[in-house]
């Protein structure tokens, strides 16, 4: 975009009354995600969509005068996917709240502004349940989970966002509208187009409904809490439990996070432990228990200092959410960089001492807390915005723990998206002939590329 | 491709000794799939490629000249997708057959040329399951199964294909070798690359090899045979099942089908019923057995005029044959043109009492069999080649099943792809606007066009 002095006039009579917002105090609140990027831009306008015609009729203005167009969620990203860019125009759903439940079916259509929580709860009304559980669950949008193709807790067993799309509608760059799958548990009717517009971060086109496939609800879980005197006593039963059964939920917290959690919550979370492990299982009936006691034996053989074992459900709840509350608690120590890194489970020990070894090496404070079953981790960098010498060393710490995931055959993000943080690192990983294949598809699909520029590529 | 007398030897010194095949009486065993369309073409040459370098050596050879060429599995394929072109290269996956399996990480990585039931076996030997189960499982090519997305018989609840794939190597048009995804159990790094090609049937690259996940061995099975006087009453009895809980596996065969089994295999099937039902449960322990007596009420509820109940795994496997010996044995009654049209689970009842309608209207047999809790129907459409009257009749009916599912809100093919045969048939389903977009991939992948010409698109 050259010409700076955008018409934003001419877009307000496109769409809703009132759904463009120019208010710099308001627009404020939709310059950042999570990750709150200093470097986020100023944008020209908010458009906070009041349905598919708004987001069709924003791009196809923004699309004939080649305005970047940033979508936005719930703005709970970790990767700075959804910062805003100088002179654009973020494009919200969060307006777009709409959902229908079919329990024949076991399917429901709902619209990206909807809450994760939402969902959940929406659905659990008619005996189902929405599995993909983010830790921010009760923040993210629906929509932002596709788009990022998000994970969570329960996805060691029951996968993620993808597993769960069966169709969706999505406007294209130039504002066209396409619809793609639909409420049919299987179909092979031409591309995967679904798929390929599922963890897009916004790059390819903005979501505006989702049809996404359910269970029947979750059954009642048993759940093992274990405390570990070393990391590698930690993930050695993280293996060994993996390798046994497919537990329902398998996270880790460093003893950095056990004492954030626990100077927030004093639930009696054992303090001196190198790394706690909270596995879940909700095989039917007594084989949760069942299951439970075999994680229970196994965290013993692998010299769990502590191990304690419960199938009433409030407390199972409580140690979950302690786990969920990590990100926040070790907020609180200081602001984060925060990794996603991920790797074939068998070199999940040396990743996880490998980072403990980066932190030490550049001598900052890094937390990791885990979806240790799937072999995705969270280093939680800890760093001081006001001292350009920890935020430099920070930052270094940054990169190299994602050359580490690299090395060991890994992956920058497992669940987060590259978002702006890591796009630097993602030739690194995938390789130029990757991205390069990369490239001919946002070119063939966002030809002047007005959509989230500066994202992923 | 303008000149037909395509210079073949310059091809030979590319590849592997031996690899090139232009004997005419073998090249014939390479012109058809299953689907055995007449109209198909006649190749220059058959590649068996021995390796990836084979593979990426004739891409670059046929990119180079604009020679057309069609990627092949084992050639099961229904649907025409792997139908010979004049003047075309076949590029067989058939020699490329390694397997290494990861029992902590739970995946294998694995050759294109492997077939299914292969793939299955060696996971086996380490206590471990690749779960989709097409019927033809025995013929055909895990690098096929990944190209058409394929399903089965568990993938009511296990889930097709694109849910085991984490990751591929995939040679490009132009002979460029990309890896994408890995070993790794949750990975949002870039676009979705890996599950764009899961399902393109061999038009946008060729698979090279796959990284699959894996499951623990499946517990054994309880298994349901339920006999129905109407085809109503079995789909009430299909849609009540599926409703309360989540079966391992639901499969329908109407009478025909029943026959024709029955014929073959005399198993002391209900030649009289209108229907069967097979259903199983693989829920742990005794809740196998009590899944079963669940669907035994809820068919005798529905009014199924014979039910009978097994936990013994050999008895349920000869009903689970039985089922999957249907295509084959409704052949022997004369050639089928054979659909994969399905429907959202609710409208089932329609389209199986449609597909009769419609059979009866243009006067030809018409087999239905079906995955039915995914409500994918393969309407099998008996008929007379020698015929000129009947074979009109039955292209007919073809066009009308597949014009119902559209009208019903459902798709023509669940899982056997587009190819050739259906792709008429594929703007209807999906609209100009997807078509548009479909186009936008392909040429921005394949911009000659030489991969697999005429499928899908
Ligand atoms: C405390 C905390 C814990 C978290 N835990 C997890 C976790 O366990 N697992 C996990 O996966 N993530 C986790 N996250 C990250 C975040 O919540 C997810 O990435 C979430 O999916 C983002 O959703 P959102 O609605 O907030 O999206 P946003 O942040 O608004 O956007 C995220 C990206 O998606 C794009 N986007 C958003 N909506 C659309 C749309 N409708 N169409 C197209 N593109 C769109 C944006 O452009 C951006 O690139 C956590 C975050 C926090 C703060
Ligand atoms: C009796 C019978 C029962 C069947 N039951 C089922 C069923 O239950 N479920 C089901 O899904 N299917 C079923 N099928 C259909 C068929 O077996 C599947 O479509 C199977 O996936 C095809 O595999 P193949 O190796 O034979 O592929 P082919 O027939 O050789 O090719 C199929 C398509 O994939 C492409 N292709 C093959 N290999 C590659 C590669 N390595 N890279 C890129 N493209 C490639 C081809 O170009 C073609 O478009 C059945 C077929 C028969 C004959």
């Amino acid at each position: 975009m050259d010409d700076r002095r955008v018409d934003v006039d001419s877009l307000v009579s496109e769409v809703s009354e009132g759904a463009v917002v120019v208010d710099a105090e308001v627009m404020e609140g939709y310059r950042h995600d999570w990750a709150r990027d200093p470097e986020a831009g100023t944008p020209v306008a908010v458009v906070r969509a009041r349905g598919t015609a708004d987001v069709s009729a924003t791009l196809r203005w923004a699309h004939a005068r080649g305005v970047p167009v940033v979508p936005r969620g719930a703005g709970s990203g970790l990767s700075g996917g959804a910062t805003a860019v100088d002179g654009g125009i973020v494009l919200s759903t969060e307006l777009m709240r709409g959902i229908s439940v079919d329990p024949v079916t076991r399917t429901a259509v709902v619209q990206p502004g909807l809450l994760n929580a939402e969902v959940k709860r929406a659905v659990a009304t008619e005996g189902l349940w929405y599995p993909p559980d983010p830790s921010s669950f009760e923040m993210c949008s629906i929509g932002g989970n596709a788009a990022t193709n998000a994970g969570g807790l329960c996805c060691v067993k029951y996968g993620v966002t993808t597993d769960y799309v069966l169709g969706m509608e999505v406007v294209l760059a130039d504002g066209t509208v396409v619809r793609l799958g639909g409420p049919r548990l299987k179909d092979s009717a031409g591309l995967s187009l679904t798929k390929l517009f599922v963890g897009s971060e916004g790059t390819l086109g903005v979501i505006t409904e989702l049809t996404l496939r359910l269970l029947p609800a979750q059954p009642p879980q048993a759940t093992v809490v274990a405390g570990f005197a070393t990391l590698t006593a930690a993930t050695d039963a993280i293996l060994a439990i993996t390798s046994a059964l497919r537990p329902a939920m398998l996270e880790f917290m460093d003893t950095v996070a056990i004492n954030a959690v626990e100077d927030e919550m004093r639930m009696g979370l054992d303090r001196t432990a190198a790394a706690l492990l909270v596995a879940r299982s909700d095989a039917p009936g007594e084989f949760a228990a069942l299951e439970a006691r075999t994680i229970v034996g196994l965290c013993e053989k692998a010299g769990a200092t502590e191990v304690f074992h419960t199938s009433d459900a409030a407390e199972g709840e409580a140690f979950t959410a302690a786990r969920r509350f990590a990100i926040p608690a070790v907020e609180r120590i200081g602001p984060l960089l925060l990794e996603d890194v991920g790797v074939p489970l068998p070199r999940l020990g040396e990743l996880i001492t490998g980072v403990a070894a980066i932190g030490e090496r550049n001598d900052v404070l890094v937390s990791v807390i885990a979806h240790a079953g799937d072999g995705n981790t969270h280093p939680l960098i800890v760093h001081d915005p006001t001292d350009p010498d920890n935020t430099a060393r920070a930052h270094r710490a940054f990169g190299e723990i994602m050359d580490l995931a690299i090395t060991l055959g890994g992956t920058i993000t497992g669940e987060h998206g590259v978002g702006r943080l890591k796009k630097a690192w993602l030739p690194d990983q995938v390789g130029p002939e990757v991205m390069a294949l990369t490239r001919r598809i946002k070119d063939a699909l966002d030809p002047t590329g007005i959509l989230n520029p500066g994202a992923v590529l």
